[in-house]
């Protein structure tokens, strides 16, 4: 088994494996230069043992660290430690990349290494990466799998990211209901090894329909003559349809490791995990900060530029348009402006609050969305709240910059007018800070993705429009 | 054991709890409003049976699930609920709750009972509340502990949040080195039942000290003659004072259910499990989105408006700053503006992109760091990198934006001001959203905290800056 490694010490590894193909590079640099007759022997040594050095490093790591380190390194260096690997290890890496360096990895591997890397994996690995392969390459794969295995893949293949089907394993162990305690230690006995994050064993009957389960502490501290039927304790069971996004919240309220997966009929088709429970939050939480901000997705930090500024673009687009519009409203006041230069100076700090502000209520309600804590007799109530906080703070801060703009122009209707904007902004910003997600969460959408902007955009707008407006009325 | 519940059967519950509480409420008002001999026996009694069915529902209910109800509810509601519980299930429940809402329910809670309450828990759930418990309670609570729960409490206390011995529980399964797997069976079978999580056994010396661990299938799958010691495998093992963070990463990398922690002595001290782990995770993710959009924390979504108020004003207060020195670099152009007052409409545009397309960089930046996956290195490469990349996107995107300019006031000087203004703002943009998380980092912080206040501001600023430079420059 390869060592596993602590934080420290996989920055320890990273640093000397880093060393070693900087080695790498320069040695090889030279015995290129040196072609011909008068190329030098101990270089050419140095340069093999070096290899064999880097060689052996990895061999010793998990999988997952060498992931790890390939996240971490130049796209060259990708590559070269990606060459050296044996197809099994390689393949197990490839499990683990992150989506993006995967798929830039595989578009540069030869069609022949990568179908003989993808043989060496388990049917439900090769649907997991199936979405970065090439179909063609994946047919050829398909191809070389037994009967049983492809009948696995296409299984796995059939269900979308979001449902249980996708994340449960078909590795599970189960045992007649007729047995009891002591057949099924007897049974255990018998197997070479228990799949991984094993913590009950599953009761079936003649027709593969579960019975229940036993936890294995439950199973080595019962009387070995109990029939296993009476051993079994509650488990929470899950459906392949069922939401991907519940069945990890009931992982995490009831601090479940593994929980078996049963078709409409009761049969036993599947288990999941607590590893791929920890993978959804953490895939879940990443995608949304980079959503928030208005990425399609995640991107490879060493990625080339122009891939990455196309990732970017889409909401680029949109957040032009946006400002173009909010820019358009201020336009319909170029009239009061030429008159009154100081509003061109404070109309951004009206819009700016009002953004600041939006944003928070609306981080709040999509976290609340999230976990379905607001139900529709809920959101009128935070609504009310919201605003209720809207028009206090609103009326604190509000005074406060009406306070300065006085001071600062020696206008007091300068002053009242901005203090009127914040306020009703507020207001505004409040009232959208609650709506955006709840709309976007009622029309079936992720209520994280854009809502940043959308609202960004209304705040600004409308901030501008009311203080150019009120100032307007009562300045000129 | 209570029944454990899957999401839309949770919703179920909620809904019906609500029309129980509902019901409650007119009860009790009927009843209240009758006062007298003429009181109504038959709605006493309906408000008696009403109590009961909602008393029962919730006492067959995983104190998780409690929790999550009781989020979902209005103050009173909760308080109702909440009073009816006994005070071993009142106890699960404030440790599942999150922390905002136990402060709350703390708070609004008598002494007497609360001492009760909170004496019916283990030491190191008593410590993991302590947070938020007034001191004057939790000394109450210390003097009614036995001496052994003192001394575990105090361990606890004494480790802070972001390291692993304010994570790990002190309940593990042990055997001493010299037994065989029959041994250890049979010591197994001996035992009530096993720490949940429980996943490997692990082997102490004479003195405590770790000598390895063997997992429940590896030992159900040994000969029961073989000598424990001779059937461990390699087990990762954290120290108290480890980042809590990396060893959630290892629990992520490794696929970890548990872990052993032991002391600089190689003694065992404590355990780490996946649900722990999974715990962090969803924390941490959590509370990145809110401090992003500068709230100092999580926040009860059903909180008097004034406590949310003040929740919100540090960042509002800091954001106000920001916004009027942004707004003092217009007022220093206010003569310009005077002239051209298309300058004020278009200013927004400039400062709106930067903004976007900084928090792109930035969102990348700050998952890139929380995963050590920038050295200092490779910062210097992903600044380069963004810095194309902020060129080609100012070329493109300034250059359409130039080209509207140009068609709205017809001035090809006001279009090439204006694509300028988006190049350099960009370039900005790109150095701030990679330089402000790197410093952040360096300086020991969060990178997420108020990052994105910090760069809106940049961009804000440096934004009319350039624009409104430019366009005093080159066309006055």
């Amino acid at each position: 088994m390869p060592n596993v490694q602590t934080e420290a010490r996989l920055q320890q590894s990273l640093t000397e494996i880093t060393a070693l193909l900087e080695r790498h590079r320069v040695l090889a640099a030279m015995t290129h230069r040196q072609q011909g007759p008068r190329r030098d022997l101990l270089e050419s040594l140095q340069h093999r043992q070096n290899r064999n050095e880097l060689r052996k490093r990895l061999r010793m790591m998990h999988a997952a660290d060498v992931a790890y380190v390939l996240e971490s390194l130049s796209l060259d260096d990708r590559r070269l430690i990606w060459d050296e690997r044996e197809p099994q290890q390689a393949g197990w890496v490839l499990v683990e990349l992150p989506g993006t360096i995967r798929a830039r990895l595989t578009e540069t591997t030869s069609r022949e290494r990568l179908v003989e890397v993808l043989a060496t994996l388990d049917p439900e690995d090769l649907g997991y990466l199936s979405p970065s392969i090439a179909p063609d390459v994946m047919r050829e794969v398909t191809r070389v799998l037994e009967e049983g295995e492809r009948t696995v893949l296409e299984d796995t293949l059939q269900y979308d990211e979001d449902v249980v089907g996708h994340h449960m394993t078909r590795e599970w162990v189960a045992v007649p209901d007729g047995y009891t305690v002591q057949q099924v230690l007897d049974d255990l006995c018998g197997r070479d090894a228990l799949p991984p994050q094993t913590d009950r064993i599953l009761v079936v009957d003649a027709r593969n329909v579960l019975r229940g389960a036993v936890t294995l502490p439950a199973l080595l501290t019962q009387a070995p003559s109990t029939p296993i039927l009476s051993a079994t304790d509650e488990t929470t069971t899950f459906r392949p349809w069922d939401s991907a996004r519940d069945a990890v919240h009931a992982f995490e309220r009831y601090d479940l490791v593994s929980a078996p997966v049963v078709d409409d009929r009761g049969k036993l088709v599947g288990r999941l995990t607590v590893d791929a429970a920890m993978d959804f939050v953490r895939n879940e939480a990443n995608l949304q900060a980079l959503k928030r901000a208005g990425l399609r997705g995640d991107e490879d930090l060493f990625a080339a530029p122009l891939s990455s500024a196309r990732n970017r673009w889409p909401w680029l687009a949109i957040n032009l348009l946006t400002a173009f519009i909010a820019s358009r409203v201020i336009g319909q006041f170029e009239g009061t402006i030429e008159r009154i230069a100081s509003l061109a100076t404070l109309m951004p700090i009206v819009a700016s609050i009002g953004g600041n502000t939006g944003n928070q209520t609306m981080a709040l309600m999509i976290r609340a969305l999230a976990f379905d804590r607001i139900r529709t007799s809920g959101a009128g109530r935070v609504m009310m709240k919201e605003l209720t906080i809207s028009v206090l703070n609103g009326t604190v801060w509000g005074g406060v910059i009406g306070l300065i703009a006085l001071v600062l122009y020696g206008s007091p209707q300068l002053g009242l007018v901005m203090t009127a904007a914040v306020i009703l902004n507020l207001i505004m910003a409040a009232a959208a800070g609650v709506t955006i997600p709840v709309a976007l969460h009622a029309a079936g959408r992720d209520p994280a993705h854009g809502s940043s902007v959308l609202l960004t955009f209304l705040t600004d707008a409308m901030g501008f429009f009311l203080f150019l407006g009120l100032a307007t009325i009562f300045l000129s």
